[in-house]
């Protein structure tokens, strides 16, 4: 079976073997004589799946034995508005670094229930880098500072945590289990799965002692409560099954991690993941005919967003790649241009089939 | 291969044809050479997934065409909280008629930003039968009633939509497309996916004109608005996709639909689910070993539920049915003893295979 290379930003291309054990568990898991799709969240066989699930997390991302992890619904969408309802009283603050599209949208979900607001962006307002810790200036009375830490739309991404002093929040859905993350430095760490980790509908979530703790608290204060399918506390207590949860999502999601696993975890995966991304800018940098978006320093690893020297070009580049076998490479319609997303699962072999039409694009187009 | 007789409440069996379709379509769908789960949710291939299933559904339930259709995330337990939201200004109420454990989450999420409360509930507290027309009386000022139209748990159903001169708001997670229902005098209709429609992790809700307007206005009143994730009416605009959705689970949906519709559509689906429902009530009706939980009136033809003479023999049932194939008989832990879930794609062979061992069970230890 011939399959493309596929650069999608997200539902992205996923392992062939992974897509295989996904096929198998269909009309029968395991013993069962019924499908994973068929059976009860409440079976030991599915609940197995879950613990499952987050062993293989917690090991790959070395998450703190007191921190919880869940598997919910609704992406980091969601979170944007969850996050702050659970951790902030309504007269309570975080503080937002905005780095683009994503951050924009969650501090103005965060703004619904919170008096949160942004504390960096950037001054020109072109979003084409992180800041560095030096310029993020907290406000004292805030409870967390929230972050993006991949732009997938922009191209970049934070080279670093980018504060040490205080209590972070962070959106990781487009470069989770890509490279190291201290987890033990955050207090929620959010993600949909469907770039790194698997399928969409899953969306996981990290959650501190403190974290969890918050949650019951601003619970007891808010007025009405937190409803029941938003409460961190109550699905913690529920371990993620207060409702039948995305039962096929989160066996994929499991079996991505594995798969993970067996590429040797997150540092080996981050190798690979910046030998692809070097091959990219290398191509982009080698050539005046093509430009980059993202500054230098806040280059990302998983979203690589550039020009060609007319928007003709991009377009005639973005049909000839079609026909080449090398899809989904169109740029976000705000920044334009032409993006290659290559998460964990994205092959080695897809970004060289790419960097070398790229050369040979620009060599007949130059 | 082999494959059991299915009887879960949910996630439940699908038709082999569906789950053979959804296998071909992982390693690659249509002529994508990317499988579906690997697609972007904006591509005009997966865009037409979901109009597919628009068009599918709204066949099947002769939707009125200036109704809305949404797949989104997060269950009917979300809706119990969503639906209140859009739908009332915190000043304002609902009646909800208390059939169940889902009626009784419903009302607990509705009053977290509402002034909702129950018009009617068991006197004796024993949910096993659904109000008649006559017993229910809205309060004046409610803005709609809330039903659940089957109760899983308990294997009731409404035999006829409850009342016929007030905007109705229902929850028909476990009978979706098994029977008739007339959508045009209801303003919500909402669904979990997973019993007659698919996989978990799909919400199916049917939107009147008027619930989407009511949506507006509430959002123009309630503080901070409604939050982007759980408003009606942006959902609307966005077409399902304001953010990314479940897309291999509306796409299992949209297949169990088309099988649906290859069934001969919801009026023979109805037949075929009353005779499979006839043959176990006759096999509990026809000897005094066992004893249903249900009113007769007010049965469900969904989930079916029944007594052994003593906790012994439902054990020992329930251990010999497992190990002839007949799986997932238990009851909920809250009306313990048996149930039976016949959902739309449990076949009638899986039904006469389990009453020949209900009639042998009775016969070996009456």
């Amino acid at each position: 079976m011939k399959r493309a290379h596929n650069f999608s930003a997200g539902p992205a291309v996923l392992p062939l073997s992974v897509l295989q054990e996904l096929q198998q568990a269909l009309p029968s898991f395991q013993e069962t004589q019924q499908g994973l799709m068929e059976l009860s969240h409440r079976s030991k066989t599915f609940t197995d799946v879950v613990d499952k699930a987050k062993d293989r997390l917690s090991r790959l991302l070395s998450i703190p034995e007191d921190y919880e992890i869940l598997f919910l619904q609704g992406g980091a969408s969601l979170q944007f508005y969850m996050s702050t309802l659970n951790l902030l009283a309504p007269n309570e603050r975080a503080d937002f670094i905005m780095t683009g599209t994503w951050s924009v949208k969650a501090l103005k979900e965060a703004k619904r229930c919170s008096l949160s607001e942004a504390i960096w962006q950037p001054k020109d307002g072109i979003f084409n880098r992180c800041p560095k810790r030096k310029e993020i200036r907290p406000s004292e009375d805030s409870i967390y500072v929230h972050y993006t830490s991949n732009n997938t739309i922009f191209g970049t991404q934070f080279a670093e945590t980018p504060l040490v002093n205080k209590r972070l929040v962070v959106d990781v859905s487009s470069d989770i289990c890509s490279r190291f993350i201290d987890i033990s430095k955050h207090d929620v760490v959010y993600a949909g799965a469907q770039k790194n980790l698997g399928p969409s509908g899953v969306t996981v979530i990290i959650l501190s002692p403190w974290a969890v703790e918050k949650s019951r608290e601003v619970d007891s204060i808010r007025q009405g409560g937190i409803p029941s399918m938003l409460n961190y506390g109550l699905m913690v207590d529920k371990k993620s099954l207060f409702n039948t949860p995305n039962t096929f999502g989160i066996y994929a999601l499991e079996r991505m991690l594995n798969w993970l696993e067996d590429q040797g975890g997150v540092d080996e995966i981050a190798k690979i993941n910046n030998r692809k991304a070097s091959l990219i800018y290398n191509t982009i940098d080698g050539t005046d005919f093509w430009t980059p978006h993202a500054k230098k320093g806040s280059r990302s690893q998983m979203n690589i967003t550039w020009r060609a020297p007319t928007v003709e070009l991009e377009n005639k580049f973005l049909q000839e790649a079609d026909e080449n076998g090398l899809k989904a490479l169109k740029g976000h319609r705000s920044v334009g241009g032409i993006r290659a997303s290559i998460y964990n699962a994205c092959g080695v072999e897809s970004v060289l089939a790419l960097v070398d039409f790229m050369d040979d694009f620009a060599q007949k187009n130059g």
